[in-house]
């Protein structure tokens, strides 16, 4: 019921803020007999880190993992797991300004009239510091994924107004751009408005897209537990998204049901579909055909210029607030993405296993 | 974890097939002494009954809902309450069709991957008359909302191409028109799109909106409880929706901060945003004013036109889609979704009473 | 959260009031594929039926069961399985006595004071009636359990200073005598007792065990949902049950670690244990011994002697109830401890599919 | 569902190993506003600290711990309070025997047969030291509950055969004595007992109780979520706990009902019970006497005698434990039941904010 944690057979459970000592995430339901070691999650975290090009934060923090349980002779135990990253750069500055007013966008506002005040250093947990956790713990759900044969992978579609080209479509430049876009021409494109927007005091937004291939048919509970009810979750979920969609999304209010719905064809391969409109659910339930998600991100609420507020006295003030923030979230919050995703797939994996009394009991006759 | 129940402090859990005996939901944690009769429940039921209209499915269905239990001497006893409404109008008719091959948009090829067999009589459990124990679920929940001082609506903003003028909005014209839609002019628009879209055998899709006025600040939980990400898993388990938005929505990807954040300013009577571009959430938070979200469907997937499909022996075969089918989807959501955003509103609402000690403490005093 | 639902994959939500309309139940999580009847709920439900011997209220009710979804051809679906059972048998009297004041050993004051209002009718839903929905969850968990392989029973070992003697266990006698006891000497002196007990307007407590065999070694979890810990909770949830031990239980207490540990040895078969005073647990996971559980019963509340209370103006005052009511709840409750332990059983052996990683794989390569 | 949480509003999840980097918990839905420093954990911890007396294992372990989020400027944020105790004391040692055979009394081989293998080092997660992360989570919801005027104290009553005389009860000896017995004869006689058990390389079980006063009346759940239910899981997953009872326990099976009601009276004050053999509970709901749980513990099952077990493949062989272990479980344990019925009543009473409508709509007009 707490917010801090994610998933039901896989569940994790995450702490820590901006400026605090540390941050971490226990990953509970873990398989046993998973091969795991601190750089498997450390590839994960390197993706998110800030300081590593001109439209990343210049904060420098190594972001360096440390397991402290559930972890045996390299491999899980099937107990809790434990993973910490300390925080090591906290600069030791003057919070005055934010401490007594609203920055708008941020949660200062409504943490305080949640909690009658906040840990204001950062953005505290509200921060998007909080997002190694997930990502720690997506980690892990994405080698198990692996070990089925499942791919998740997510990437920037647009910036602003970039959007990249399906024909320039390059999965292996999602980790080499710095917009985590996988066409290179775009990415150019994107990363000259960035400079325009960060001369302007300004910042930017963007949309990202997840997908999974190599799911089985039939992943997701009916009614609730839909597949792609829990995905929506998990990804309205990361801190600046505010529009999630499956498929063709938004679109599939103006198409006909003759556009829309997705002809199966068999072949000696199996049964499969003519088209993915549907994203590869129906009914909530995974259809065979890749997962497609899509996130609108909106832009860093940082920016460097003039804003009216009010201060926790509830009085009219101005702030311009300084220090050290991406004009975009988008391209680290593709591996969060990816992270909640894999998470989100795995759990739904699991809870599947209980669904048919015929395997249940021939998994126990063996 | 099985995936028929919502909520957690106030928790609904449903049941019923398209075609069985009947229909049900039990709702538990519904705080003890709420005035509650059937009639505040068919009001709603009301709403989505079918056969109301030339745009709804001529089943005639009374859809009468009867109270079993949790209610006492006209008030909420506080224990869990059963629903329950008879189907009174499943025709006996071939099935044979169905049974056999896959509804291209439909739940019936991933039902039978993950249970092996189904009730293939009118989609089963994956049929929208499922929804029925949720709009009985959400009935009670705009109940104790109302008496809170809150107030959840929702209405048709689209129909394919057709959308509402902002201008004309009419609030008292959502349960008059048979579109759903606020605005008198685009509902007679729609309906002609409509007729021709059935007259071609087809089906169209549309958007869908609510809107929560009334809520206290800080309503919701951090990271993963975020208000806006349980209302996008609420909103996206709704069979046909395919992408939800909070606010702007999309539209943050091609935003800039210095447009999306919203400016606080104060008067006499508290905080307020200038604007409200971020649709009611900060930090997933609610922040005082009107929560907005959106949900595109798709078209009805059941159209009369010959289909490409396969049977369940893997074979290529065509269909024809027979019976009783809504040309569209929406209007009869329109109440799903007002009913699932009034039961996570209120279960945010119930949880976030326990988020500070001295309101604890003062509770326990009094 | 509400408290009318247990167990997680396998979940049983229960409803109704002892006077109100009807009682019922939605299990979630049932697996597809079980032929189920409702014979096959009814037998358990005619165990707990009252007025079926001198020791059972002479209250008449049918507790007829009807399956109103999630069956389908006779096999459960895999979806929600709601079940109902109509009251007939509400004697139209007069409940102003224990509508004003509180009976000792009952629910009344804790109700009025926790809600400010209670279904005063034979209890509302603090009833003993409330047990029907826990008993039905357990038919079909029980019979899911035997196509695995595994037995659950419940019977009387004790009722006051009567005991049962293992050297006389005769377990077809359980279903026979109307103690529940499988020791037929034990069963006459018994009911000896109770006749003295009830012509002193008196009622007497007992005992009760239920034994699971057949249970794979290693289900349940480590730490908090420990089998035993689970089982516990399921069994002190029983009304009027006020002690759970497992194993030698109280007798730990006193014994020395020589004599309590129980030695391993392997034979051709496998491993075992030489003793089983751990009663089936090592770590809170199934040991490959029968689990054995033991349940502590109070004696019926509800006396025909005159008892000092108070009324709901919190004056002091007597009463002498009158009605009907069992002189001992145990022989009726054995059902509902068996069907307890059954679901608490199932939903461990569930949740134990997810153990570990080259299970998971093997699953889903089929 | 995974297995290391405990709680539902106020949620603790704890992980670590008895070998491994360290041992912690993350406790979530910490209401806001409670002051809180490492010295309030830490004299919870020091209770259940090894090498404290000569019926304490000599492992000499600071168990020192850090708050590593979660508290600002001295006060709970509301968010996940992460805390971390290190190991400091992991002798380097030789494992070859554990790691090959299967220690009677302990979950050697159900570990190994449900996750294929086991951290064998000190039991790894099986260990008595998997008890830090309660205690520290037990330190906090102890502290909230002084806040609200309830306290809640744990002692042992009985050691093998000695019990203490309640004539003698001193509160005030609990934390003194090594017993952790509030009667110092009966301190002075158990300490001879051990004494003789220890030179005779074998162990001793006992009993301890736990008392909550100041409880208001109504807190905890029907049906399921009954207070005593959630007290007798959250007692029986303590490792060595066997039995569980609440009031009279397992005595009210040979109780009459005209002995085992409690009468109700009113005086000036209020509305009291005569007795209190109910033990605070009526309905599963406080009654408002003291809650009075006690708990039945197994002697430590690592003893230096020769035992009888089987190794890892199944052969037929002799183990003699060697290394640092505690001739008695119960004093050091007395403090983890403390903790867990800490944990549960306040969990509890978040839960019950939320049972009247008048109290939620008046909580929301402030």
């Amino acid at each position: 019921m707490a917010g801090n944690s994610f998933g039901n057979i896989f569940r994790i459970t995450t702490w820590g803020e901006s400026h605090g000592k540390a941050l971490g995430v226990v990953a509970d339901g873990v398989p046993a007999g998973l091969a795991l070691c601190e750089e498997d999650i450390q590839s994960f975290l390197d993706r998110r880190k800030p300081g590593q090009s001109d439209i990343s934060t210049p904060r420098k923090e190594a972001d360096q993992v440390e397991i402290l349980s559930g972890v045996f002779e390299g491999k899980t135990t099937g107990t809790s797991l434990s993973m910490l990253v300390r925080n090591t750069s906290q600069q030791s500055r003057d919070y005055s300004q934010i401490a007594d007013c609203y920055r708008p966008g941020h949660a200062d506002y409504t943490y305080d009239e949640k909690y009658s005040f906040r840990d204001y250093r950062g953005g505290g947990r509200s921060s998007g510091r909080e997002t190694i956790g997930r990502v720690a713990g997506g980690a892990i759900a994405s080698k198990i994924l692996k070990e089925m044969g499942i791919d998740v992978y997510a990437y920037t579609t647009a910036i602003g107004p970039v959007r990249i080209d399906p024909a320039n479509f390059d999965k292996a430049a999602i980790l080499r751009n710095p917009t985590a876009m996988p066409d290179n021409a775009a990415n150019e494109r994107a990363l000259a408005c960035l400079k325009t927007a960060r001369e302007n005091s300004d910042s930017m937004g963007g949309v990202m897209e997840c997908i999974v291939t190599g799911l089985p048919v039939g992943v997701g509970d009916p009614v609730f537990e839909k597949l792609d009810a829990n995905l929506a979750k998990a990804v309205m979920s990361i801190g600046a998204v505010k529009a999630v969609e499956v498929g063709d999304g938004v679109h599939v209010s103006e198409s006909l049901g003759s556009e829309n719905n997705d002809a199966f064809f068999a072949d000696e391969t199996g049964v499969h579909k003519a088209t993915n409109h549907s994203g590869g659910t129906l009914g909530g339930l995974s259809d065979g055909a890749p997962v497609v998600i899509r996130a609108y991100v909106k832009p860093t609420p940082s920016i460097f210029q003039m804003q009216h507020t009010v201060n926790r006295d509830g009085e009219n003030t101005e702030i311009t607030i300084k220090g050290r923030h991406d004009p975009i979230i988008v391209p680290r919050a593709v591996v969060v993405m990816e992270a909640m995703t894999a998470m989100t797939v795995l759990d739904a994996l699991l809870l599947n296993m209980t669904a048919r009394l015929d395997r249940i009991v021939e998994f126990y006759r063996d």
